[in-house]
Parts: structure tokens; C-alpha cells; sequence
């Protein structure tokens, strides 16, 4: 008993550090109140949204209603939505309790995030010289999603191990990162990745590890006891896995060219998801004794097909090459969950909760190999003439651009998408670790009780299991009678 | 072991009023009857959706087969399809114990719902006066999805303190009021409100409200136990929750003008509700002595934004004023669940469970008045001046109107659908007051045993963690022997 | 005691039979390698998915972006993806302990199946006579992910009972035989069938029905306790049941013509579809005592409807007509699940696990016969000349074909897909009799642990229920000291 109270006291006061009530408002509203100023300064409609377009429709001698990008884009843009706040957001509630965090979280750090990115990405892509304005669309939006992608790939790893307030930090940081290696990477190197192998996973997934590494915490097992799932949890999970597996080729061919492009990149990804599961399945069950399959592979290492895809999707890379890297990749990536991430925890102190190295790092930089290899081998036979330019976009300055060449700075780009992750990580790791930011203690990981109001779980299990547990709490307290036990139950009860 | 059989005996006696055997069916048998009828006389394809399209192509020289309204529509039709059945069901789950009830009853008054909507708005706006029938195409089934909208809403009021029968009878007059009110401030008034802030969240936020300050249960606290909600339900609230907010801007632009109208309300709405999540966010944390969340707020008020944008999205507010509108919405939301729905309970005896007032009601209105105001306020040199006409569709009878008369009668509109919704719902509320329903007692609200075979619960208990329970179970009886007691704990077993 | 070490011990000697970590990664590997090979062979993108489609856009004098079937049919794929995936996934997720098993299996059979059904399907119908080739595009996706959801039927009427490998297994052949039965009957027969009442759901049903019987268990009342639902397993259901629901008017509506075909056949299903949710509650509440609701009939009756109406949704049935079908699939279906399946089970020794003869295979001779009698009921005068011919597909060999003519080949194509779905069952069903398949005992039927890792839940327990728990356990080991009792629960402990 005496352990009992110390223990209750330590626990008290080590929640008073996890106090957000003061650092959570103030940051989001500085935030939404900065959004606000800088929308009204710098973001309008572009001209397919604006009020105008029955003018510019008819000077431009445009008679069809679907002549508007919404058209072509909405429907993708609805599967990316989705991806981006159930995808994500239910793929990490398979901790016990830490399921409000994970989809909680993650709305949170979205919906911030999607709007830094319309400006971030506005003002390196999109900025009106003449007028000083960034003109939004759909296809804006869809960008906004993409980039905020990156960050959530980075809470994956410090999932359970830091306080909203860092994750907010954390994300005005990334977006502003993605948006300046995105530039270097699709503009300045002129590089091909519609579905961002690069620019998105190997990014998001260096700049997360990289995080999680200065954030090392040598006593993490303390919280052990939640590290784990329970089957529900399990099962929420497959939720997010579903969506993301589904929408994929949504993802892979949302912002590819009209017509064959956004086509063939649905059918790659399409095959090449589907290789990868069979081979996850495969190499999960060798991992055990009696072949059992493992929750974990099944939920993760079945979409790095998807990433591994992200630039090569509107390529020419043809329906079984598009089925082999799908089938390499579930073996790597399942590899990674067996293999390589207690070697990253042991070795390099690099703790990574849902295993972002093995679904998105690693697989983001096999897309960006796959992308520079299919680039150098593309030929005017495979894509015609006029394919070969619409597909790698060889015009203005890089008109003579030779497929070798795009090869070269497709790796290029590769290179700098981890730079800015690794480097980037530490940076943005190194500000996290200041003591203000109100993250739980090394025993509070991976709970909710520390961020959330809780429902009172007891009572609901007095509910569903009523009569044998009040049959034993009457016999309990028969029993005390019977045996002059004076231990006192309440003093433990939360 | 007296008050036991007292208990289980009055128990069952109050079973016996919630017995909907002959009710139930009766009503669905008489209900699907009568539309089968009244479709039979009344409903035909219209021209697009009929096999003579081929001729009217030919005749009005259609060439493409792109140009006929189901590919302008369908995507978004099948996402506000998800949001009233995905969405609303599951939002309303977070009840520990009336999971079944929530997305099983609201699956049954939104599928009757819907042909009776279909049914009513067709003879208020598209009956065709030559052949008496009503045709319908793909924005008919939009239109009768959110016509059923507005009850799904009114049911959250009354969540788990009423029978089906009766949420059925509140389903047909609801839908009955919404196709007049509708026709009263669309056609009549010529208000715009392309995603019914006024028409569907203001009416059916009222409309509930009404109908659950005249059931009044003053006793509700008798079932107190019932009404938190366990860890897993919160986290199928969020499925609804999140189906909500990513689909909202479906919601807002699915009947909106082709093109420029579309794409705009989609931008405004997706905006909107980003910066709702993060003052929602703030204002929750706040809340709580330690600044933690509550799932409550992050469930409901993150939406708020969406509904307040409803008439406005369409409109030329610019990106950063749906910023300052989702702003403001998640302040007043959350303040609304902390606040204001204890007031409406103690003071006006209105009980809501799921806190309509605080996510359709007050909101709706919020986004009439904005409505009202940026309809006042559009200028010439902002929409252009076909680009004025065709958004507030200057037509016709109304070619003559200004913008700031369409602003007034925008209030109008407002006020119409507040007094739909009170006075209808306290007019339906007297007759669900009959006690002839089948309503649940005030000790059985919130619990889904009462209309639903539930599972053996027991029994998953004992096996899943059966060592210790079947030993409790063991120890027991070794106990019963030791202290003779002859306690039976059968005649309690439900 | 003894009873207990001898139980032990019979259950890790049953537990052998399982290990599939030999076959389950070899059958993996070795079809997924040839699925590269045939791939490589057969497989190519059809020409508006090549990057030649500028070219011959520019030949075939295509101006506008949006003439790729992309556009047309891509928002329809992916909402049938997500039957394929979530919808039938989630749908079978109601058993208390086979979750992992439901939406586990039913991932990697899909992800197998269509690769395989992209080479069986291109074989039989767009094999390129000049070159030897497959071209695929959309329409080839969304038709393998039809010709998968055969083989997911099937696997309803064995959940629980059948390995991993099976799966696999019966899925080959399962595809093999779609393709036939397919080819002859849309192709030979020249029926119509756009949402595969007879080609989808009526082989796939009694193909699983025929395995079923083959694999008859009479010991299978010993996985008994493992045979229920809880309540959340019931919760994680419905979202099958919706998601299938809500986008069954795009299964029904996805390859069928382009303009009023597609817009029809979502008005009928949409409006079928709601009458049967109506109906399934009413006999439903019929069913009990009291007149509760059971929730086997929620999630599966209520989607009778569509199955019933795969045939006919393109045609002209009228919605009246299609809200009749769902009135009786309502009833037929429900009334199904509490009469027929009892007496399948007991006389015809079937186990059907989900109830697939009450929602795929009965509904889908509905379906069959409707589609005949709506057939042969066509007119000009209903259709239009031209409709007619566009609707049926009066051109070539078959441009002198009769309604009635038709009407009778439907019906034949009925027989067929029977006859296949029986005979190619029991074929199958004794392939899988062989003892070398891994499949479980019958007393670890419908239970995760088999193929499963599964998350310690007892820690969980005692994580959620800590203080009654933990004092019991307290009490315990008093109370063995207190009466000597030696029994030891270690013993049993998994």
C-alpha cells in the first residue's frame, strides 16, 4: 500500500510537465490567426474558380461546362482526402490507448499543415509576379494534401512520444521544408515524381527518423506495458491500411497529366499493390514458427508498393514491371519490420513506432531508383515521340534534355529529398528537445491519459460483465468478513 | 435476493411497453407499400436517365457523351451518399452502449427517407405540370439525400430516448416540413443556400430540439450509467466524425452551378473547416484544467465550419473569410458543448444528446447570417456581372433583384426555417408523446438491449481472459462450500 | 487436472495440422512469379492508357482531354474497389475472434484474384488476335475486381473453417471458372448482366455453398463459443454492410454504356436498395418475441436488394419495378437467415457461415429472373428504337434478336452460372479435402489464434479493469493459503 500511494504521487507529478492547457491554445490560435492574415494578403481564386470564368469561358471559346479542372481532378482529389485523415489517421490507432492520439493528432496536424501548404507551396510554385497573388484550384488542394502527407509519415515514427504542441512545431517546419526541397526537386532539377516517392515518403520518412533519433529515449521501455495492440485496436488499424491500399492509385496519378498519363498511373499502381501483398503475406509467415501471419506486416508493409511506385506510376514501365517492383518491395519492407528496425533501435537508437522506415523510407528510395532507372531507359519507340516529351515534360528550358540525363537528375533529386530529411530532422529534432513543449514522460508513452479525457472504462465493464464480477464483489466482501482483510481497494482506484 | 426478484420482475414489466413487434413491421409494411404506389403514379426518368436519350442526343445534337449531368454529379453524390449514412451513423456510435441503434435505426429512417423525399420534393419543385409525374435524375437522389439530412439531425437530439416507430413518424413529418419550408425559401423567397445551412442544418437542428424539449424525460439521469461513451466507441465516433468533415465540401458544391460555382464552394468549404479543427482544438483544450482534449468537441465542433459555410460556399467570401467563418465556428461550437448545452438542459428542459444545438443549430444560423451578409455585400466588380446574375441566378421573375434585397430575403429564409423547425417539432413532438410507440423507459435510454438482440457478451468475457475468470469461477463455488453461503447468483443472470 | 494436461496436450498435437509456413509462402511466391511471367507475356496498356494516346488523339481528331474512359469510369472503380476491399472485408468481421482472419484473408485472396481474373478475363474476351496480347485499361480493372468478389462470396460460406492456403486455392480455380461461365454467358448466350446478378453473385454463391457441403464439419458445433459475435465485432460489421450499401449503384452501374445506362441503373439500385432496408427490419422485428431487431439481418438482408437488381439496373424496370424487387429481397432474404439456413444446415448439411444463400445466391436467381422477365417484357414504345438496340446490344450476330429471344437467353444464362457454380464447387470443395492444406480443428474453427498472431489481450484486461481484477487475483492467492487448495492455474494458461 505504501508502494501504492508513492506510486499514485510520482504519477501526479510527473503529469504536471504534460500541462498544455496554456502552450496548445496560444500555438494554434497565433497559427490560424497568422493563416488568416497571410490568406487575406496572398491567396485568391484562381480563374476556373472565380466568379469571372463565365467571362473567361467565353473568350476563351469555351463551350463545355467539364472544361474546368475540377472536373478532372475532383474525384482524385476526394480519394487523396481521404487517405490523408482516415488512411493515416486509423493506420495508428493499433496501439491500446493511443487511439484518440492517432487519429486526433493527426486531424490536427492536418488541418494546420494543408493550409501552411497552400502558401508555402503557393509562393515557390505559384506566385503571380505581376500581382503578388497565389491563385488556388483544385489541383492547389490536392498539393496542400500531398505535402501535409509528409509530416504525418514523420508522426508515425514519434507516435506516443511527444505532446501536440511538438507536433504542431514540428509540422510548420516540415511543410516549410517540403516546399523549398519540392522546388529544388520539380523545378530547379526538373525532376519527374507525380506520385512523390521522393519529395513525399523518402522526405517525410528521413525527417521523421531523423526526429525520433535526437529524441532518443533510453527509458522508453517504462512504458512497454503500452507499446502493444489489443484486437480491436488491431482491427481499427486495417481500416486505415484499407483506405490507403484502395485510394493509392488515386495518389500515384491525382496531379499526372490528363488522359494516358493519370490511366497508366492507376494501372501500375493498381498491379504493383497488389504483388505486394502476396509477398508480404509470404515473408510474414516464414518470420514465424508455425507460419503465423503478423498484424503488423499486413498492415504496413502491404502499401510500400505504393510508395515504391510514387514516381515511376506514369511512366512506361509496364504492367509486370510494375507487378516486380510491387513484389520486391513486400519482401523488403516486411524484411525491415523483422530485421532491420530492432537494428535501428539497438544500434542506432532511432525509435520508430510504426516502422516509417520500412514503409516509407526505404520504399521511397527504391521509388526514386525505380524512377531514375525507368527514366534512362525510356525510348522514342516505348512513348512516341510526343509521349516521350508530355511524360517527362521536355519543353521551355529543358527541351533538350536527353531520357539519360532525366535519369541523372531523377537521382539527383533523390539525393536531395534525404538531405533535407535527415538534415532537416535534426534541426527541427534539436528545437523539440527543449523542455517547454510539454511531452510525457518516458513511462506515459503511448497512453492517452496524458492528452485526452478519458470515458470511464471501469464502469463500462461493470456494465457488460455484470454478473459475474458482482457476484465476485459480493463474495469479496463476504470474504473480507470471513477473513478480517482490512486492504482497501480504493485507495488504488484512478 | 428480494429486491433481486423485485428488480428483475419490474424489469421485465417495463420490457413489455418497448415491445414494437407488431408496430415496427406494420408501420415499414404500410410505409414501403404506400411508395411503391405513389411512385408507381407519380415517378419517371427524366430524359437523361431514360433509354430515349439516345434520340434527345440526336435531336439536341449532343455529340459527347460526357454532357449529361450523372458525370458532373455522381462523385459527389455518392459523397454526401457516404456522409448520411457512413457519417451520421457512426458519429452518433460514441454511446458505450448504442452503437446498434445509432447506425442501424439511422440506416432505417434515412432508406425510408429518402423516397419519401423524393416523393415530396418532386411534387413541390419538379412536378411537371403537362403529365402530373415527377422526373428524376441524379441531382434528385442528392436532393432527397439531403432532404433526409435535416431528420438524420433531429434524431441526434433524441438519440437512444426514443423507439424506432417514432423515428420513423418524426421521419415522414420531417421530410414533409423540409420539402415546404424548402420550397418557401428556395423558390418563394429565391434564396441561394446550395449547402442548406438554413434549409437543412438550421430546420433540422430546431426541428430536433423542439421535439426533445416536448419529450422532456425528467428522469433521464436514471440511466445515467448509460450515457458515456467506452474507448473503442469514441474511436467509431471518429469513422463518422471524419467521413463528415472530408466529404463536406462534396456537400456544399454537389448542387451547386457547374464549373466555377463547384470549385469554389469545394475551396471555401475545405478551407473552413481546417480552421475550424484548430480553435476547436484550442477552446477544448482550455476547457480542462490540464489541457486536455475532450472527444466530445473533436468530434462534433470540427464540423461546425461546414455548416456554417452552407449558403455561403457558393459565394465570392474568399479564401481567407471561410477562414475567419471556420474560425469563429469552432470558438462557438465548443463553447456551445461547454456551456450552453448544460443551460438548455437545466433551464429549458432540452435534452440533447448529441449536441445538435451546439454543431447544426447555432451554426446554421451563423451561416445564414453570413449568408445574408456576403450576399448584401457582392459587388459587380468582384463576381463580374454575368458572373453576379448566374450566382444569385438573377433570373426570370427575379431579374430585377439587387444584392442587397437578395441579402434581406436571405434573413428571411433564415427566420422561415428556425420557425419550421420549432413549431413543427413541437407539433410532432405531441403526437410522438402518444403512448402508443413503444418508447424505451427512462432507466433504458441509451441501451441498444432494448430494441436489439444483443450478443452473448458473457461469454467473449470468459474467453477472452478466461484463466483468471474461470478460476474466479472455480474458487466460487470451493467458496460457497467453505461459507455455506446459498447465495444463487442464476436468478439474476438476464 | 489430468483432464486438463490431456486437453493441453490434444490441442498443441491439433495445432500441427496448421503450420503453413511451408505451403502459404511457397504458394505465394510460386503465383506471384508466375503472375510476372504471364504479365510479361500477355499483359499490355490498352492505347488510352499508352503514351502513344496523344497520337491517337491527334489521328482520331479527339480534342477534348476528358474523351478517355479515365473520366467516365474511374470514380465508379474506385467505389467498387472499395466494396471489394472494405465492403466485404469489414462485412464478415462479425465473428467475435475471426476479424483478422475476415479482413486479412479477404485482402490477400483479392490482391491474388486480380491479377489472376486481368490474364483469365483478357484470354476470353480482349485477347488481340494479330498480336497476342492483352490491352488493359479501367474498364479491365473494374472488371477483375468484379470477378473477384465471385471468389469473396464464396469465401463467406466457408469463414472460419478453411486455411490461408485454401483460400488461394479455391480463389485459382474460383477465377478460372468466373472467366468461363462469364464468357459463355455474356459473350455466347449474349446476355445482359451489368452488375452480375447470375455471372457475380449467383455462381459465386453456390460455388461457395458447393465447397461448403464438400467440406462438411459434423463435429463443428465444438468451435460453438467461437461462432458469435460481440459488440463491437457486430459495430466493425456495419461498416461492411454501408460502404458495401451505399456504393452498390456504382457495382450495378460501373461498365454499363455510357449517359442514360449508367444514370438508370443507379436510380434503380439507389431506390431498390432503400425499399429492402425497410422490409428486412419489419420481418426482422417479426422474427422476435418482442419484435427487436437482429443484427445478422441488418448487415447482410439489407443488401439483397442490389444483388437482386444486377441483371435488370440498366434497364427500363422503372423505379416502382425496382422498388418492388427490393420489397420482396427484403423479406425473401431475412425470412432466409431465420428458415432456410437452419434447414440447409441441418437436411442438406451446408454450413454457411455468413448466410451467402440468403444474399447472394437467392437474391441472385431473383435477379436472374427478373433481368429474363424485364427482357422479355421490353418494347420500343418503353425503350425507344434505338434505346433498344443500345440496351441489349442488338448489333452483329445478334442485330435480329427478339425481346423474347432474349428474355430466354437470360434465363439460360441463369442455368449456367448455376450449373458452374454447383458442379465447379464440388470439384473444388474435394481438392480441398485433401489433408495437406493446413485447415484448422474443428474445435478452432472461426478463431484468429490458428493463422494468427494475435496481441496479448489478458494484459489489456488487466490494463482496463485493473483494480476488481487485480484485488480478485489479490483474494486468490489469500485464499489458497487460506484453504490449502493446491490447484494450479498456470497450468492452463495459453
Amino acid at each position: 500500500m505504501g508502494n501504492c500511494s508513492q506510486g499514485c504521487k510520482d504519477y501526479f507529478s510527473r503529469q504536471k510537465n504534460t500541462n498544455i492547457r496554456l502552450t496548445l491554445p496560444v500555438v494554434c490560435f497565433v497559427w490560424q490567426i497568422a493563416m488568416i492574415i497571410l490568406f487575406g494578403v496572398f491567396i485568391r481564386y484562381d480563374e476556373e474558380s472565380d466568379a469571372h470564368w463565365v467571362e473567361t469561358k467565353a473568350h476563351d471559346n469555351i463551350t463545355s461546362d467539364i472544361e474546368n479542372d475540377f472536373y478532372f481532378r475532383y474525384p482524385s482529389f476526394q480519394d487523396v482526402h481521404v487517405m490523408i485523415f482516415v488512411g493515416f489517421g486509423f493506420l495508428m490507432t493499433f496501439l491500446k490507448r493511443y487511439s484518440f492520439g492517432a487519429v486526433g493528432f493527426n486531424f490536427l496536424i492536418a488541418s494546420f499543415g494543408l493550409q501552411w501548404a497552400l502558401l508555402m507551396q503557393g509562393w515557390f510554385h505559384s506566385l503571380d509576379p505581376q500581382t503578388g497573388k497565389i491563385f488556388i484550384g483544385i489541383e492547389s488542394l490536392i498539393n496542400a494534401d500531398f505535402c501535409v502527407a509528409g509530416c504525418l509519415i514523420a508522426y508515425g515514427a514519434v507516435l506516443g512520444k511527444v505532446s501536440p504542441v511538438q507536433l504542431l512545431v514540428m509540422t510548420l517546419f516540415g511543410v516549410t521544408l517540403f516546399a523549398v526541397e519540392e522546388y529544388i526537386i520539380l523545378n530547379l532539377l526538373h525532376a519527374r515524381d507525380a506520385g512523390g516517392s521522393m519529395v513525399i515518403h523518402t522526405f517525410g520518412g528521413y525527417y521523421g527518423l531523423s526526429i525520433s533519433r535526437v529524441l532518443y529515449r533510453p527509458n522508453l521501455h517504462q512504458s512497454k506495458r503500452m507499446q502493444g495492440s489489443v484486437y480491436h485496436s488491431d482491427t481499427f488499424a486495417m481500416i486505415g491500411t484499407l483506405f490507403l491500399w484502395m485510394f493509392w492509385p488515386s495518389f500515384n496519378s491525382a496531379i499526372t497529366d490528363h488522359g494516358d498519363g493519370q490511366h497508366r498511373a492507376v494501372i501500375n499502381t493498381y498491379l504493383c499493390l497488389a504483388s505486394t501483398v502476396l509477398t508480404t503475406v509470404a515473408i510474414s509467415s516464414l518470420s514465424q514458427k508455425t507460419g503465423k501471419l503478423d498484424m503488423v506486416h499486413i498492415q504496413n508493409s502491404t502499401l510500400a508498393g505504393g510508395v515504391a511506385l510514387g514516381t515511376a506510376a506514369e511512366f512506361m514501365i509496364s504492367p509486370y514491371g510494375a507487378l516486380i517492383v510491387g513484389f520486391f518491395c513486400g519482401i523488403i519492407s516486411t524484411m525491415g519490420y523483422i530485421f532491420i528496425s530492432p537494428f535501428l533501435e539497438k544500434t542506432l537508437k532511432i525509435q520508430d513506432t510504426c516502422g516509417i522506415h520500412n514503409l516509407h523510407a526505404m520504399p521511397g528510395v527504391i521509388g526514386g531508383i525505380v524512377g531514375a532507372i525507368t527514366a534512362a531507359a525510356a525510348s522514342e519507340s516505348v512513348y512516341g515521340k510526343q509521349g516521350l516529351i508530355n511524360t517527362f515534360d521536355f519543353t521551355g528550358d529543358f527541351k533538350d534534355r536527353t531520357v539519360l540525363t532525366q535519369g541523372g537528375y531523377q537521382a539527383a533529386g533523390m539525393c536531395v529529398s534525404i538531405v533535407f530529411g535527415v538534415v532537416g530532422g535534426a534541426i527541427v529534432g534539436s528545437i523539440l528537445k527543449l523542455p517547454i513543449w510539454g511531452d510525457p514522460a518516458d513511462e506515459n508513452c503511448f497512453d492517452d491519459e496524458v492528452y485526452w479525457e478519458l470515458p470511464d472504462e471501469e464502469e463500462e465493464h461493470q456494465e457488460s460483465i455484470p454478473p459475474i464480477l458482482e457476484y465476485n464483489n459480493h463474495m469479496i466482501h463476504k470474504q473480507q468478513d470471513l477473513s478480517e482483510s482490512n486492504f482497501s481497494v480504493e485507495h488504488c482506484e484512478s
